[in-house]
C-alpha cells in the first residue's frame, strides 16, 4: 500500500490567508515548509488512487505530485474520493475535480445530503461522478486491492450546518455518521485514517490497536493553542478536535500503539510545527511523526 | 490605480487537473508558465486591496501576492470582493475567505442568491462578511479612492444552475445579472474588466471605448477549440465564451480600441498560450496582451 500526503494541514492551511502569527509569519519567511490542507491518496499497487477527503487546495495538491497526472488527453490515475464529513477543508477539492471526468465519490448520507443540499457540487455530473452511500461498519472497495471500512468517531456537524438552533453551540462529541474514520485494508498492512476526532474513548482507543499505520487528528496541542497565539478564541473542543497533550490527550491515549503514528491536519497554530519547541521534542519523544506536504509511506 | 493579475486561467487552470492535452503537458514540463484561475486584484493606493472574483486558487494566490499577506496577527490588506458571476471559477474561493476577518462582498442580486442557496456559503459569517447587493449602472466604493460601476454583458447562468429545465441548453447570451462586466474609476483613469462575455453588440464595444486598460475574455481562440485539441465537445459559445478570433471576435470587434487591452481567464485548450503559435502572434500584432499570474499594471 502507498500512501501519499498531499496536504497536512487542517483548515485554512499554512500559512492561513490572514494570520500573522508567529507560526503563519515563519511559514512565509521559509523558516518552516509551508503545509497544504488536509488529503491523502492512498494505492495498492501506485497506478489506481482513492483519495481521502478533497480540500480547497486540491488542485495544486495534484499538480504537485507526479503520479497523479493524467496519462491520457482527459483521464485521471485518480479513481475514487472518500469524504471523512462535510468540513470545507474536506469537500471543497471537490469542486476542482469537475471537467468531465468519472470518478467515484463515498461518503455517508449525512455527508452527501450536505452535499446535495448545495447545488454548486452539481459541477459533479451525477453520470460520471457516482455517489456511493457507505455504512458504517460495512466494508466497500473504492479500487481493486484495498478495502476500506469506516466507523463513527466523536465529532461534530460542519461549521456551516451548526445553524442557529444551537443555543450552547452544537454536540461536539457527537457519533454518529457526521465525521468518520477509515480502515484501510491492502495485503499489505492496514491503515487508520482519522483527520478529525473530539474524543478517544477506550472502544476508539482499541479498534485502532490493529494499526501498522495510524493518520490521527493533529489540529491543537492543547485545548487552547488559539488563545495562546493570540489568534482567537475558538478552543480545539468547540471545533470538534480534541488535544494531542494532556491526560486525556492523544499522545497519552495511544501511547500503547506498536504502529507507524503520524499527526495529520495540523492548525497553523499548533506550536508542534515550530521545530525547536518543546512540544515538537515531546512529541517526538513519544514515537509520534509529524505529517508534511509530500510524505510517502509504503505499507 | 494597481492593477495586480492574481490569476490568468479559465475554469480548470493550467494545467488543468485531468488533461494532457499539449498545452497542459508544456506546463508540467515548465516550458510555459502555469496560469491559476482568473482573479485580480485592484487598489487605488497601494495599501487596501479590492478581489475582483474569488477563484477556488485564491489560497495560493494570496500567498503568492506579498501586497496582500496580513501586517497584523489576524487581518489582510483585502476589504472587499466583487463577483461578476456565479461560476465556480469566480466565487469557489470565497470559501477560503472564511476564518473571521471582516471584508464586503458585491454582487448581483442573481449572484448573492445562487450563494445564498448553497448553505456552504455561510462558512462567511454574515456578522463580519456584509453582502451588498449591486445594482446595474449604479455607481458604489467597495474602497476609497475606486469607484465601480456593474453594468451587464452577454452570459449564461452558472453551469451547476442549468438544471433540467433547458431541453436546448440555457440561454447563452442572455443578458440580465448573471454576468457583469466592471467599470473602475479611480484618479488615474478607467479600467474594464469583463472576464467572461458571450457577444461583443455594438452598444458594449461603445462602453468599452474609454477604458485605459481592458481585461477581457480570451477563453478560446476558436468556437471549437476543445474539439480541435482533442479534449472535449464544448464549444465557447456553449459556455458563454465568445472566440478571440474571426469576423465576430473579440479582436476584430475590439479593434477600434485605443487603450491597453488584455485577455483573461485563458482556457488550457487556447492555442495563444503556445509562445510559438500563430495564433499568439495574430494576438501581439493586434496589439492585445495576454495576462499572466503576477502581472502587474499601474495606471
Amino acid at each position: 500500500m502507498f500512501i501519499r500526503v498531499l496536504g497536512a494541514g487542517a483548515g485554512g492551511g499554512l500559512p492561513q490567508w490572514n494570520c500573522g502569527c508567529t507560526i503563519c509569519a515563519a511559514a512565509r519567511q521559509g523558516r518552516i515548509p509551508d503545509l497544504t490542507q488536509s488529503s491523502v491518496a492512498v494505492s495498492a499497487g501506485g497506478k489506481e488512487w482513492v483519495l481521502l477527503n478533497a480540500s480547497p487546495d486540491l488542485r495544486v495538491q495534484l499538480q504537485a505530485t507526479e503520479v497523479l497526472h493524467p496519462s491520457g488527453i482527459r483521464e485521471s490515475p485518480l479513481r475514487a474520493v472518500v469524504v471523512t464529513n462535510g468540513d470545507v477543508d474536506h469537500v471543497a477539492g471537490l469542486l476542482s475535480l469537475r471537467e468531465k471526468t468519472a470518478f467515484g465519490l463515498f461518503a455517508t448520507s449525512a455527508t452527501l445530503d450536505v452535499l446535495a443540499a448545495n447545488p454548486v457540487f452539481g459541477v459533479l455530473d451525477p453520470e460520471l461522478v457516482t455517489r456511493h452511500r457507505i455504512a458504517m461498519d460495512e466494508a466497500f472497495m473504492p479500487l481493486p486491492g484495498l478495502t476500506v471500512t469506516a466507523y463513527t468517531v466523536p465529532g461534530k456537524v460542519p461549521l456551516y450546518m451548526e445553524g442557529e438552533g444551537f443555543a450552547e453551540g452544537p454536540e461536539t462529541r457527537q457519533l454518529g455518521e457526521q465525521t468518520i474514520g477509515l480502515r484501510i485494508e491492502s495485503a499489505a498492512g492496514v491503515f487508520h485514517y482519522v483527520p478529525g476526532c473530539a474524543d478517544l474513548p477506550d472502544w476508539l482507543c482499541n479498534r485502532l490497536t490493529e494499526a501498522d499505520v495510524l493518520f490521527f487528528d493533529g489540529t491543537v496541542w492543547v485545548d487552547d493553542d488559539m488563545l495562546r497565539s493570540g489568534t482567537g478564541k475558538k478552543t480545539g473542543a468547540r471545533m470538534g478536535h480534541m488535544a494531542m497533550s494532556g491526560p486525556d490527550g492523544s499522545l497519552a491515549r495511544l501511547a500503547y500503539l506498536r504502529g507507524r503514528r503520524v499527526y495529520i491536519h495540523i492548525n497553523n497554530t499548533n506550536p508542534v510545527l515550530m521545530p525547536e519547541s518543546p512540544e515538537r521534542a515531546q512529541l517526538a519523544a513519544a514515537g509520534w511523526e509529524l505529517a508534511h506536504d509530500g510524505m510517502e509511506i509504503a505499507l
